[in-house]
């Protein structure tokens, strides 16, 4: 029986594609990529029964199948190498449950971040997690990417609110991974070992998440500062001051002037901004605790934004960043490093200084309070020049953050895009055993193949 | 050569035990056990390098090794099955680096983790992790079994505070599972299959935690409640009021009773006691806004602890319920189970019903945020009447947890003790994979043979 028919069988002909113009739609994902791999088929999921069905078809054929959200991170993540089966979860897409007593959400992986985050609001809760496509990425393509956002400085990322999977495996059995409760050592944490696995191990179709109640209040501060080094250093002194920000973002001087170039927010042509988001109880007492060590440490032209609307509007302008530094050329490519905290500085004018020596422009922005930097680059990717720099200055960056006791992605993770580089950061014994525990849940290589290793 | 001769070569004379007498002592740990396998041999490493040597020798020659750091655990976790080498942690217990910038600090395994938290106070900073034997119980452990505490609620449990570790793995070698940064997804979270893998799969040696700023100001509010579901209750009101205490404990009539009896605190005889911690800023506001919440809802008798003096004493006489509970019978064994938070109420007339129809006393108390109930089982462990009685409870009170949509541990492990529950909680399947990643890193089953698993 053909791919086509069997999967007709399975989901019913209208949940099926596989024309090439339909299948190309597909073939990418927001990676920045010339050269692609169709596709043989496109599946749109509804039950869990279906998801082994395939997969069971899958692991008999050894057909490669990749799971695909919305399609929008940056690592190739999604991507066909050598064609298979796209399971979509457009459709599979439902909140199951908002548990207010227990602080938990059930949700298909197709769900969309925001949809979760308004739901749970409705509730008094808060799901933290605020990676900047949230309008549209999905909680699958979260939790297969751990993917973190502005907040994760005092919230944390994706992997910390997975309490409990829903796994469908290599022979189509359904295992949970760990328990709907708050706490759980009951055996090994498989559930942190789906988490952050980009689809290589199984597929996940559902997943209990934690919630908390939600902040009473938030504001947001803007400053300027004339070095990196005095942002940095105020950096510390705002965590040596018991003060706890939601979050502790940066912009640097080519990313605020862009912004200013193209989306007109009124930022400053400053060498550096940090944004600083303060939440909880007393939020004016913190404000003003801010303000003055602030302004005692280098801090300029503070700026404060203390309801909803000032908020979301300056979240906005900051948020218009990646497109902004899109119109520079006609492309631009998102990186994503993490050093330790006290080697931002190093990092931040390494980059600058590994871009200028590969003729790259580059806007830099970031959470500077995980130490976790976004260079993002504008250039031509059908300019061979550019293309050829690019590769050489993205290898530099990475190898730069793991000599200064980094790692190659904070919240991106590895997909296509950084496999070259996996024994930069990870020794050979660990990759070793990393790739052992691949080839236990997925012998035949058919579950997203040829992502984080080789 | 004998296991005596070659320890002796690798860690110097002074640092082997092998005479009866000496290995006694480490033949057990805090877990009520009538039998015990001797340790052929207890060694007290202090480097990293000597570590290996032991591994490489025990797996040539196929002997058990078993990590030990101050043995509090109750599961039975340092226990030798049959034999082997006991590697004690003891001497191995520096703080390599506290790191204010970074909000790290990188420990060897033998640290107490009440000396961390001390230390790290020193810096504006906080570890948040206490579990109640912290004056003793060591990093090690509470990496092994993932330990919690009171304040687990807000801050979560140990797994949460673990970026990376040193582990030496079966033929010797050293990885690190991770980085010492605040956000990493670079392959497969090996950080986390180690946390709360109690030994079975390598030897930690060192780990870098992650620190928080320490909070402002905190305050604890003990309140009673003349039924359960009111107690139960009061904590869904305080969530959904955007209060986010640091500890919601909880406390039965027994237990208050038997605090009472023989260490006299003031407890009243209630059906039901919250212990609400609160921290973070505008103190006050926060406890008077609980205080409303709590008199509207059926709370009772508040008393107010607001400065660090009078918290202690409160906290002092709340830990004191272990102790107390010893004093009813010549031993007590405290079990640890965990329940969605809205099936508390359940979980706790079920443990109480089942205790009754078997003859068993039970003072029972837990961290009631979290879902996660410790019943101490007051007993005389030399009566066999006694031993059956809590054999049978012990099992029903474990399945009606799972029954209840919870697990078998929250924060105390598997080890021995509940090794013959594991197939209610985690299915077949799961649990062969579990077994086939111990396979993978375990090949000559040398790392705590025989717990978690059969």
């Amino acid at each position: 029986m053909l791919i086509k028919e069997k999967l007709e069988q399975i989901v019913g002909k209208e949940n099926v594609l596989t024309k090439k113009a339909e299948c190309c739609v597909y073939a990418l994902d927001s990676t920045n990529k010339r050269e692609f791999s169709l596709p043989d088929a496109v599946v749109f999921v509804e039950t869990t029964e279906q998801v082994q069905q395939i997969v069971r078809y899958a692991f008999e054929n050894r057909i490669p199948i990749i799971a695909r959200g919305a399609g929008t991170n940056l690592c190739g993540g999604c991507l066909c190498v050598d064609g298979g089966i796209v399971l979509s979860f457009s459709k599979m897409n439902k909140i199951l449950e908002i548990n207010s007593t227990n602080l938990t959400a059930t949700v298909q992986m197709g769900t969309v971040v925001a949809d979760l985050k308004r739901e749970v609001e409705k509730y008094g809760l808060f799901y933290p997690p605020d990676p900047s496509n949230l309008s549209v990425s999905t909680i699958g393509g979260g939790i297969a990417l751990s993917s973190g956002g502005a907040k994760t400085f005092k919230y944390g990322s994706t992997k910390d609110y997975v309490l409990n999977l829903k796994v469908v495996l290599q022979d189509g059995s359904v295992i949970e991974t760990g328990s709907n409760t708050a706490k759980n050592v009951t055996g090994y944490n498989l559930t942190q070992l789906f988490v952050g696995s980009e689809g290589t191990l199984g597929i996940i179709v559902e997943a209990t998440l934690k919630l908390i109640p939600k902040p009473e209040n938030s504001a947001l501060v803007l400053v300027y500062f004339d070095t990196l080094q005095d942002a940095s250093n105020m950096v510390n002194v705002i965590l040596q001051n018991c003060l706890t920000p939601a979050s502790l973002d940066f912009l640097d001087r080519k990313t605020l002037q862009t912004i200013e170039n193209f989306y007109p927010s009124g930022f400053l042509d400053r060498e550096a901004a940090l944004f600083i988001e303060l939440d909880g109880y007393d939020i004016n007492s913190q404000c003003q605790k801010l303000k003055v060590l602030c302004e005692q440490n280098g801090g300029k032209d503070i700026k404060l934004a203390i309801n909803k609307d000032e908020c979301e509007k300056m979240w906005t302008s900051r948020r218009a960043s990646f497109g902004a530094c899109a119109k520079l050329k006609p492309n631009v490519v998102a990186e994503d490093v993490v050093v330790p905290r006290d080697k931002i500085k190093e990092l931040v004018y390494g980059i600058r200084q590994i871009c200028d020596k590969n003729n790259l422009l580059v806007c830099i922005m970031g959470h500077i309070g995980d130490g976790n930097i976004h260079p993002n680059i504008p250039l031509d990717l059908n300019n061979p020049a550019d293309v050829k720099n690019y590769a050489k200055a993205k290898e530099e960056i990475h190898k730069l953050a793991v000599s200064l006791g980094g790692t190659l992605s904070g919240e991106h993770g590895i997909g296509l895009e950084k496999i070259d580089y996996m024994d930069f950061a990870i020794d050979k014994i660990a990759l070793d055993y990393m790739k052992q525990i691949k080839k236990l849940f997925d012998e035949r290589n058919i579950f997203n193949p040829g992502k984080i290793f080789r």
